[in-house]
């Protein structure tokens, strides 16, 4: 990976932004109001200017004219026609991405369908880092199956990066399934996936991945991992609108043995016969189940068309040009008011937001919404996070960004902020 | 109930129109063409017009503009919110009604839910007629959870009304869980609640009612019912939009002990925390999962705010009148002509669909759709469905409706179209 050397000031960041190969695509957002800095595109991204024509479309021609003839035209194919585009952006052959429900219903099908693959074995192993969601799902699905699995939450040492020696010694012979966020919720570190890869498959695990914090803002390669399965956000990076549903992944040689433990009739192989006995579809069909919320699903179409239009190569050579930038101005300016660096440093291993930490992170943050105009969020305990969107975020608003933090801090700003824990979103 | 005497003519159909007390609710609708009779708002209701301008509203401002702020602002609360204000409908007090995810997972929600609450019995009560899609869920639980679980389908003698005796006599000390369709997807039968909560309660079993049929179409009252779980679709009579989510119903008093299978964040009592361990939430928050979509969830309260202006004792009642009336019509025009019922004569009994079968109802519905400009559906093996939604379905149309299948059959105009056996939607 490239070196890029910065200097001070804003007049290099705007010089930064001429020079943006991808610069075009700012103008393809929906953005209102040019002076808010919106940092939060890896928590619900900005919304492509195409999502309200499609809406309008969906809303007025499909559901209002036409009606219940629109499920045969355009929706009842929608889960898997922009599953295989998604899968176009994650390094997926056709047949093994689908759209459907949330990311939590989905890694529950997804962790149900490895368990079921790999009886006898007890065993799953994850890390502290990884959303705790992900961690409740799979709490949920050991008391399911009568608690006879153990979960292995191995610690980070320093809640950034994950104690990979311990975390690969952690798969063994009695491992059914390995999940892990690919790029951390907090830290924003990310995964070297063939060390762990490697080593689960040479002792008959399963490898499940969690990508809602690197879809379309980090190079994924599915097939070429040789990953098993995965979950993911389509709302963060995708841009597909607030909730919109998630993403899974089944690689196709596991589809024939892999079975979703919700059996709906959007799964089955004739969904409009009716009959009274379950038959899943062959393909990836099988881990669709009930009927698809339309206006959430179709509107996440446009945010894939300017992912795949921008290239993932230019999209990971601007995040870590973005994230860069962001880390030389927290060491020039952040570093001696008390704020400390919440994510790596090497390039290799970030994904494409930053976190910040402060010990009054949480009044820092309330006083950038309330007086900066700048929109990060706040993760507990001390975490400013900070989503550079390589679509839309501008050097110059990192730049900004930062100076705006350091004044919050250098002219104690905060302190009007009662303290607090935590905050919606 | 009511009898209502019906005469020939469309000039009849007019006056019936003309004295209808929720005539000005049709208005509220977007009919773009007036002349198509639709007649599947038992499948996908009519497009309320305030949903255009709320979605309008939601991809605006609440997603455009204020983006990630939406979240506290109007989001995060509108699953409870809009859940109890469904609740009013369902005659369900605030606290127990929460919209989320489809049907299909709302029902193995509550399936599983249930089977834990009744540890040890090993027998699920359900029958023929109920929507296969919710035998499929059932079938795919017992796998789950290891096969242990047997589910008894009553046969129904005749496709139309269930065997009562048979269904009441399934019911026994061992039975974990009754569920049933509470208007049933293909006759329209609806069921006596009572007599079947009465048996069930008595031997300890829990009742889940599938309201997919039923809500925002029949009376419906969970508390008042002792119902102890319910799901249901919102976008047949509630006309929330296409593949809108689903609500269930929890009575209050299992809250503390009903878990949902799926421990996803927006079930955890406090999900911005992020704490490693899973702690549900009291109320029914629990039973929710991951993120909800946005679009389709908010797009859900303009149909329900009609209902409840509506009133269900009005609506109820020109449903009968509805129903009725074509019952009217099939026994003078249709039953000589090769025609059969297939839906309840009591009205006490019967939902708001009608079913006509015929021998060849697959290209006799075809016929109405390509050259008649009447939208019903066909269920396999000879059902044409037509739903009579009392918010916007008129008596002129349902004289229509039935003149126009008299002429397909008495012109032989289904001749041209191949035999066929189901269609999408």
């Amino acid at each position: 990976m490239e070196t890029i050397s910065f200097t001070p000031g804003r007049a290099f960041a705007q010089s930064l932004d001429s020079s943006d190969e991808l610069r075009e695509f700012r103008s393809k957002f929906v953005i209102s109001d040019p002076d808010l800095i919106y940092m939060d595109g890896n928590s619900l991204g900005r919304q492509p200017a195409e999502a309200v024509d499609r809406v309008s479309e969906i809303v007025g021609q499909e559901w209002g004219e036409a009606i219940i003839r629109s499920w045969g035209q355009t929706w009842f194919d929608a889960p898997l026609r922009i599953g295989d585009k998604l899968g176009g952006l994650l390094g997926a052959a056709p047949g093994q991405v689908v759209i459907s429900d949330s990311t939590s219903v989905n890694l529950f099908k997804m962790v149900m369908a490895a368990l079921d693959l790999r009886p006898g074995r007890t065993k799953i192993v994850t890390d502290d880092l990884n959303f705790p969601s992900d961690l409740y799902i799979l709490q949920g699905c050991i008391r399911l199956l009568g608690g006879k699995h153990i979960l292995q939450v191995v610690p980070s040492p320093d809640r950034i990066a994950p104690d990979l020696e311990a975390l690969i010694a952690a798969i063994d012979q009695d491992t059914a399934l390995v999940t892990l966020s690919h790029v951390v919720f907090k830290s924003g570190y990310m995964y070297e996936v063939d060390a762990i890869t490697e080593r689960a498959h040479a002792v008959g695990a399963l490898v499940l991945w969690d990508l809602s914090h690197s879809a379309g803002s980090v190079p994924v390669r599915l097939d070429e991992w040789n990953a098993d399965l995965a979950v993911g956000c389509t709302y963060k990076y995708i841009n597909g609108g607030p909730g919109a549903p998630s993403f899974l992944y089944v690689r196709r040689s596991l589809q024939d043995s892999a079975l979703s433990p919700i059996w709906g009739w959007f799964g089955d192989k004739s969904p409009f016969t009716f009959a009274l006995d379950y038959a899943p579809d062959p393909g990836s069909r099988r881990f669709l189940g009930g009927t698809p919320p339309v206006l959430s699903t179709l509107a996440i179409e446009p945010g894939i068309d300017l992912l795949l239009a921008a290239r993932m190569d230019r999209l990971r050579r601007k995040s870590v040009a973005l994230t860069s930038y962001m880390i030389y101005l927290y060491d020039s300016t952040l570093a001696q008011l008390g704020f400390e660096l919440g994510s790596p440093r090497e390039a290799e291993r970030r994904g494409s937001h930053i976190s910040i930490r402060h010990p009054e992170g949480y009044r820092v943050n309330r006083a950038l919404i309330d007086e900066m105009h700048v929109l990060p969020d706040f993760r507990e305990p001390d975490n400013i996070r900070l989503g550079l969107a390589p679509l839309y975020t501008t050097f110059e608003e990192v730049y900004e960004a930062v100076d705006r933090m350091r004044r919050v801090v250098a002219e104690q700003l905060y302190l009007k902020y009662p303290p607090g824990r935590q905050s919606v979103t």
